[in-house]
Parts: C-alpha cells; sequence; structure tokens
C-alpha cells in the first residue's frame, strides 16, 4: 500500500506542478492581452496583477503596528522603584498608544483588504496612489504618541484627522481611477450593469470614517474632549456595530438580508476578509516581533573596548557574562513567537475562509504578542529573587496566556460555523480535532501552569520560567505522539472492553477517515 | 473595439478566477489525500505546502539583514569635526558590519532557497527545525559586531562559526529527515532511482560552509588572521567560482556540462533562485527600509512636557517645529525607497526568471538601499548651507544612485540572455522596452544630476535636493507621457518625412505589437 499511495502523491505531485505552471503562464498571456486594451492609447501603463503590491502592503503595515512596542520597551524601568507603579505610568501612556495604533493600523488595513477585494488589478497610476496612501498610514502611529504625551493639545487631534482625510481623499481618488477604467475591477462588478451604484456605495463607505475626522477637528478647537470620544468611535464602530448585528440576529432570529445591506461593509460579503492577506499581515508581524530584540543586542550589548580593558583587564567573555541575561531573553522571546507562529501556521492551514470575528481575534492575538519581547526583556532587568522578577515574570505569563487564548478563540469560533471555515480534518471528528486542540492549548496551559507555579514557588519562579522556555519547543515536537498516547489512555479507562491501544488508534484513524472520503474521491 | 476588448477581458478574468478555485480545491484536495500516507501511521503530522513557511523565513532574513543599518544611523556624528572624518570612521566598523551582515545574511538565504527546491513539503518537524535554524540566522549580526569591535579578539570568530556548525548540523537533520520521507521531495529527485547519490551530494554541499568554519575555528587559536580570510572565502566564494566559471566559458567557449556537475551548487539547475522568493525578499527589505525613520522619529521627536513649558512656553507648534528637518527625512527616504520598490516591482513583473547573477546585482541594489535612511537622516542633521550638509546631501546622490544603477544593471543582464529571462514586452524591440528602460534610468540620471549640480551650486544644495525629492514622484506619474512625446519628437528629428507626431505613435504600437501575436493569439 505504501508504494501505491507513494506513486499516487507522485502522480499528483507532478500534475500539480504542470498545472501550476500552466496557470502561470496563462496569467502571463493574459496580462499581455490586457495590456492590448485602448487604455494604452491615453498613455496609461499595462495592467499588473495586485499580488505583489498587496504583500508589500502587508508588509508594511505589519511593521508600523508593531514598532510602537519600542518605546514601551526602551522606557527604563528604575530598580528602587516598585514595578507596579512604573507599569501603571506605562500603561497610562505608552501602551495605551501602542494599542491604539494597533487597532487603527489594522482598521486601515481592513479597509484596504476591502478596496482591494474590489480593484483586482493595479497599473503603475495606482500603485503609486497606495504608495501615498501607505506613507499616511505609517505616519498615524506619530500623531498618536503627540496625542498621549500631550492629551490636552489640540496639534495630534489635528494631525491624526489630516492624516485620515488626505488619505480618504486618496483612496477616492483609487476608486474613482479605478471605475474609469473597468478591468481593474472585481470582475462581480465589471459585469454588474449598476457600477454606479457600487461606485457611489463604495465612495460612501470610504468617506463616512474622514467625514467623522472632519467633524472631530472641528470639534477639538470648541471641546476636545468630544473628539476623543469620535476618534474612539472610528476605531471601534466596525466591531460594535458588527456585534450589535450579531446580537440582533440572535435575539430576533435571522433576519433576511438583501445583497445591498450586506455590501455595507464589505463590498464582497462572502469574503469578509482575504485568508491570504490575514496570513500576510500575521507573518509580518510575528516576524518582526521575533527580532526586536536583536536590534537592542546588536545596538548596547557590544561592550566598549576602554571599558573591558579598564574594567574586565581585557576579558571580552568576563565582560560579555553581565549580558547573559539579555541573549536569554532574546532567544526565549524567539523561541516563544516562533512557536506561536507555528501555531497559527498550523491553524490557518486548515481555515478556509476569515470572517470578521476570526479577524478580531487574530489583531487581539497579535496585539498581545506584540508585547511579548518587552514582558521577557522586563524577566532579566531585576535582580535575582526580587519582588520584581517575579511580577516581571507573571506579566510574562499573562501575555503568553492571552496571545496563546485568543488563537484558540479562532478556533472555537470557526468551529461554530465549520461548513464554512474549517477544513474537515479539524473539524468536530474530524482526524486531527484533537491534535489541533491540544497544539492551540498547550501554550495558553504551559502559561497558567507557570503562573501557578511561579505563585506557590515564588522564590524558584526564574528557574520556572526558564524550564518552561526550554521544554516547550520540545513539547511541540512530541505533541503527536503525546496526543496519541492521551487519547489511548482515555480510551482505556473508559471503554476498558476494548483494550488494546493500538487497535483502537487504528480504529480511531478508521473512524476519523470516513467523513472525508468524499472529499479525497 | 473597445466594447469587444472588455467583454474578452471579463471572459478571461472569470476563466482565470475559476481556474485559481479549482486549483485551490485541487491543492487543498492533494493535500488530504497525502495526509492519508503510511507516515501519519508513524505518528508524524500530515503534510503541508511550504508556501508560508518560506514567505514568514522570507520576512525574517530580510529584517535581520537590515537592522544592522540602524546601529550605524544612530551613531551621532559630531557637528564640529569634519564629516568626511567621521564618515571614514563609520566605514572602518560599523558599514563594514552592515555590509558583511547583508552579505551573508544573502548568502544563508540563498543556501535556504537550495534547501527548500528540494523539500517543497513540510511537516511540524521541518518546521520546528526551520524556526532553529531562523534563530541562529537572526544571531549572526551580533557576532560580527563583536567581532569589527574586538578585531583582535577570537571570541567572535568563535561565536560565529559555532553558529554556523550548528546551523551546519540542524540543516542536514532536515535533508535526512526529509530523505526518509520521499513525500516531502521534490517529484524530480522523488522519482529519481539514486536518490542516495543526491542525498550525499546535498549533504556534501550543505556541511562545506560549516567545515570551513570549524577549520576557522582552529586556526583561530593559532593565527586569527588566518581566519578572518577564510570567512572572507565563505562569503565570497559563491560568486568568486561563479564569475570564474562564467570566464572560463567566455575563454574557452561554452563547455558541455554534466548534469551532475551543474547540480554542484544549486540542485535545480534550472532555477537558480526562485523568482517568487527574490520578490518576497526585496519586499521584505524595501518595507523595513521605508519604515526605519519612523521607528526614531516615534521614539526620540515626541518633545518632553515640561521643555515644552519651560522653553517653548507651552507653544506645542513651536516645539515641533525644530524637528522639521527630521518629518522631511522621514517622508523624503519613504518615498525614495517606495518608488525605488515600484521600480523593483515594474521589473520583476516582467522577470521570468532569476539568474544567479541578476540575484548578486538585487542584493547589491538592496545593499545600497538600506543605506538611504542613514543618509537621509545626515542631510538634515547638519546647520544650513554648511560643507556638512553639502557633503551628506552627495552622499544620498551616490546611495540612490548606486541603487538604482544596480536595478538598472538587473536588466542589462537579463537582457543578454532574453529568451530565458524576461517577458517579451520587455525585450529588445518589446513594446514595453523603451517604457522599462526610462523607469529604470530615472533614478540614476536624476540623482546624477542632483549630484553634479549640488556641485556647482553648491549653496542652494538643500533646495536642489528638496526640489528632486518632490518632483520625482509626479515625473514617475507622468513618465509613460513623456516618453511617448520623447519617441515622437526622436522620430520627428530622425525622420522629418513622417511628421504627424499622432500616426508616428500609432505606427510604433503597431509596430511593437507584431511580435507579441504569436503569445496573444
Amino acid at each position: 500500500m505504501g508504494e501505491n499511495d507513494d506513486s499516487e502523491i507522485i502522480e499528483h505531485h507532478v500534475e500539480e506542478e504542470m498545472e501550476k505552471k500552466a496557470s502561470r503562464s496563462h496569467t502571463a498571456s493574459s496580462s499581455f492581452l490586457e495590456s492590448v486594451t485602448p487604455s494604452d492609447r491615453e498613455g496609461h501603463s499595462g495592467t499588473q496583477s495586485s499580488h505583489r503590491l498587496l504583500a508589500y502592503s502587508d508588509a508594511l503595515i505589519s511593521i508600523i503596528a508593531t514598532v510602537m512596542i519600542l518605546p514601551v520597551a526602551h522606557t527604563k524601568v528604575e530598580d528602587n522603584e516598585e514595578l507596579r507603579q512604573s507599569v501603571q505610568a506605562l500603561l497610562t501612556t505608552k501602551i495605551g498608544v501602542y494599542l491604539m495604533t494597533f487597532l487603527i493600523v489594522t482598521v486601515a488595513w481592513a479597509a484596504h483588504i476591502r478596496l482591494f477585494q474590489v480593484i483586482v488589478r493595479i497599473d503603475d497610476c495606482l500603485a503609486l496612489l497606495n504608495l501615498a496612501c501607505m506613507m499616511l498610514i505609517t505616519f498615524l502611529p506619530y500623531t498618536f504618541s503627540l496625542m498621549a504625551t500631550f492629551p490636552e493639545h489640540i496639534l495630534g487631534i489635528l494631525l491624526f484627522c489630516g492624516c485620515v482625510m488626505v488619505m480618504g481623499v486618496i483612496q477616492s481618488l483609487i476608486v474613482l481611477y479605478a471605475f474609469s477604467r473597468p478591468f481593474l475591477l472585481n470582475e462581480q462588478i465589471q459585469i454588474s450593469e449598476n457600477q454606479t451604484f457600487y461606485k457611489q456605495h463604495i465612495l460612501k463607505v470610504i468617506m463616512r470614517v474622514p467625514i467623522m475626522c472632519l467633524f472631530a477637528s472641528i470639534f477639538s478647537f470648541i471641546f476636545f474632549q468630544l473628539s476623543y470620544v469620535l476618534l474612539a468611535i472610528v476605531i471601534f464602530l466596525p466591531y460594535i456595530s458588527q456585534s450589535l448585528k450579531w446580537c440582533r440576529n440572535k435575539a430576533i432570529g435571522q433576519v433576511e438580508e438583501t445583497p445591498d445591506s450586506m455590501l455595507f461593509y464589505t463590498y464582497l460579503p462572502n469574503e469578509p476578509l482575504t485568508k491570504e492577506r490575514v496570513e500576510a499581515f500575521s507573518d509580518g508581524v510575528y516576524a518582526i516581533v521575533a527580532t526586536l530584540l536583536i536590534l537592542d543586542i546588536c545596538e548596547d550589548n557590544v561592550p566598549d573596548p576602554s571599558v573591558v580593558q579598564k574594567q574586565f583587564g581585557g576579558s571580552l567573555i568576563a565582560a560579555l557574562q553581565s549580558y547573559g541575561p539579555e541573549y536569554l531573553a532574546y532567544f526565549g522571546s524567539f523561541a516563544t513567537v516562533g512557536l506561536l507562529w507555528f501555531v497559527h501556521h498550523s491553524l490557518f492551514l486548515h481555515v478556509t475562509k476569515t470572517t470578521r470575528l476570526m479577524g478580531l481575534l487574530n489583531t487581539l492575538s497579535l496585539a498581545f504578542v506584540g508585547g511579548l519581547p518587552l514582558a521577557y526583556q522586563l524577566t532579566h532587568e531585576f535582580p535575582h529573587n526580587s519582588r520584581n522578577e517575579l511580577e516581571a515574570i507573571q506579566i510574562s505569563c499573562v501575555i503568553i496566556f492571552f496571545a496563546g487564548i485568543f488563537q484558540l478563540t479562532i478556533w472555537v469560533v470557526a468551529l461554530y460555523n465549520e461548513q464554512e471555515t474549517l477544513h474537515p480534518y479539524v473539524r468536530y471528528g474530524g482526524r486531527e480535532h484533537v491534535f489541533m486542540l491540544a497544539k492551540l492549548a498547550l501554550y495558553p496551559c504551559v502559561a497558567l501552569g507557570t503562573f501557578f507555579l511561579t505563585c506557590i514557588l515564588s522564590k524558584f519562579s526564574a528557574s520556572i520560567f526558564h524550564l518552561m522556555e526550554i521544554t516547550v519547543p520540545f513539547a511541540f515536537l512530541v505533541l503527536r505522539l503525546l496526543v496519541r498516547v492521551g487519547l489511548a489512555l482515555l480510551r482505556l479507562i473508559f471503554c476498558p472492553e476494548r483494550s488494546d491501544p493500538k487497535t483502537a488508534i487504528e480504529e480511531e484513524e478508521e473512524e476519523a477517515r470516513v467523513p472525508f472520503n468524499p472529499i479525497v474521491t
């Protein structure tokens, strides 16, 4: 059977590759075809697939979403004062700025997704307009910094509103330009008869936020507190309206929605967030977060030659030993972020569609992931066995716990609608179901366990934490084996009549395989 | 005709989309099929497409390649000493570290590409091993910092060699693991009869660098200068051997190569570098470079409330005015990097295959792009009309020039072998040929022009530079029009008998369209 299976796969491979090549050459030739359009007569460039433009935008947006953790991380916590106080001081401004930035940037990113679900091809002009838009998005964190440092000054609000309004104008330009060249649009809109309706609808949705910002900037001169309320509404409105709609649906029952009303937020209701772009954005965040600490290490942890000569008698190793905790913090945070990425990757491999709620949960998970390097840095900044160290370790555990639990929640939410959102393998009763649960639950469980252990054995908190760091990667390596053994044990306990674990596993496999026969064949 | 064309495109679109969907569901079902393999019996996870793992690796590697510019940028250049001296001091250590890091990381990246050209599917175990490998790569810049700061200490060399040797071991593990599960491999190797030969060959190639590092670490105890020579060989050997081979081929003539010898460096000789991964890596570098400056701005350019109260009488705008140049530097560098990305994007849209030389040129171009934020920061750090300011502006021009000229060279090199590497549109005589040339030549020409203008009109250097920054984006917007007008003028001058520019353009289009008829039909 092994031989047969292998050859089948090989055939499959070759087939797939050939199809890929065919589709590649197909797109290539189709882009040539499309370049030979009347638009070229008017002095405009040929159309291009928007894939790489979107990948670049995702990279830019994910970097911007996460860099605001750096000012938080660079705030030196004084050793003699209590960590709790300094954390409170941090919380009020810098962490607030970080979270606000993260949320507003993801809102802007969601708007970007929606826009480029309508516009599926680009040309040079659109690419340049998009770059201008990106430039303004990258400037938003700075306006938040100003707002947080000078909450009573209206300059921060005005700058923010100005950026958003200019972005609105640029996005409207993009829409107008794309609708004047319909071959750039999604085929659904391209073949629709009332393009003008679509255009006006999309423009209306796009201009909503800039108009609210216009009001916010006007109110800032009269009563600036109101402006902050308006800005908060801008950030949270999509989520609030979504949850309100969900509550209403649950209360009154599913209201039959017209296609037009479904187009209210997402122009394409069948795909609220493009899965590929959610993955690309998450990859960017995980990558920049994983490398944040090496940045500091390369800059700060290379000792000065004169200091080494004077204080350590020329012994470089002795000088570097004082940096030991920093290296540990780097490797610890890299491993944790890397493994959280691994869990995310495993989960999204089996996700077929991303709903809006899943997108929100993913954003929240990523926001906690962004805080990880900071937490790890804190764990090594305080003297051993101090109260501060204990608290820093517990904060790290809490952050890991929330980053992991939100990932788990994505899956739980997806299970509610599993026919649409998940591959059969990880649905209820699927053969990967239990394994996926174990993968997703590992980090929250370990973090929770470490948290309570450090509460009880506060003296050994650092050792427990380091032990956790080292064992988790290995736990992932043998996780599948552990799940199998665990399942076999469970069966042994609850169904003692089937005592042979080997047949139990095989039977389980047989059972699990049944629901997928329709797909395989 | 317009109507006809449009409908044709729509059909095309729909077709393409359907094909996409088909291929997606195909891959989905094929991955299910492959999961039902004997390997699952042995307690291993199902196989997965390696696409996202590679994208994440590309993001990590590109960030690591570019962050080493930050220590260079953060070196404060004293205003009273001459810039030239401080630049010389920088050049010897930090810029050296940056370039060395960039080169070694791209070598590691190329090795990663080759490895995952052989292994086309992954499972959980490979993903975790790959993460461990990534962690070691991200640590390499720090070892370079140590080497640069303490050139006479052997610790930096030992750390570097240690990292490389451990990476070699992990990569060998990856290869051994993948060959023990042949369904993870490239179908070319999967169906080949002498898999053992392939395995041994690949292991030999992988272990070459770690073994050289082993020698380097041994020599470091005896005569450490030799270690540096060995490390330099490690970095440059692929390029040297490639250029030697090229020279030999030119001198003796094309030697008939056996497939085995062609497999010496690239396991798959027909695709030295995967185009998608070159694009992903470049995107990462451009994205991180474009946002490097906002990082500094958010951290350093938010004034302290007490300072604003004391020095500026509570006027935030007055306090922020002193930061004006920094904002200008940010927007200038973002626009330049964004437009260079745009040129890169336009070029690679028409590239069908990346040769090794094109990859090297791309790396060099990216290395200069990485230096851009530093150069822009320098332009605004010095008093107006000082000698330092002039030199900083000229350095910026030089960096832009080289970043652009290497991009142009990629295209020129591609043209030598245009049948294999380029789409017909940008080949000699292609209808996009002149336009592509104009796009690629715009930045080098502008940078060169600005450089010489600042030499002559040194008093207005800052104004000239800012004018350049502002006009270049608009130049890109109207470039196609300019090229048309330029071509028409040229025809008017050299072929005066066809004096009507309109027909000239149309005829040109007709001519240009001829070579592509075979593709279109």
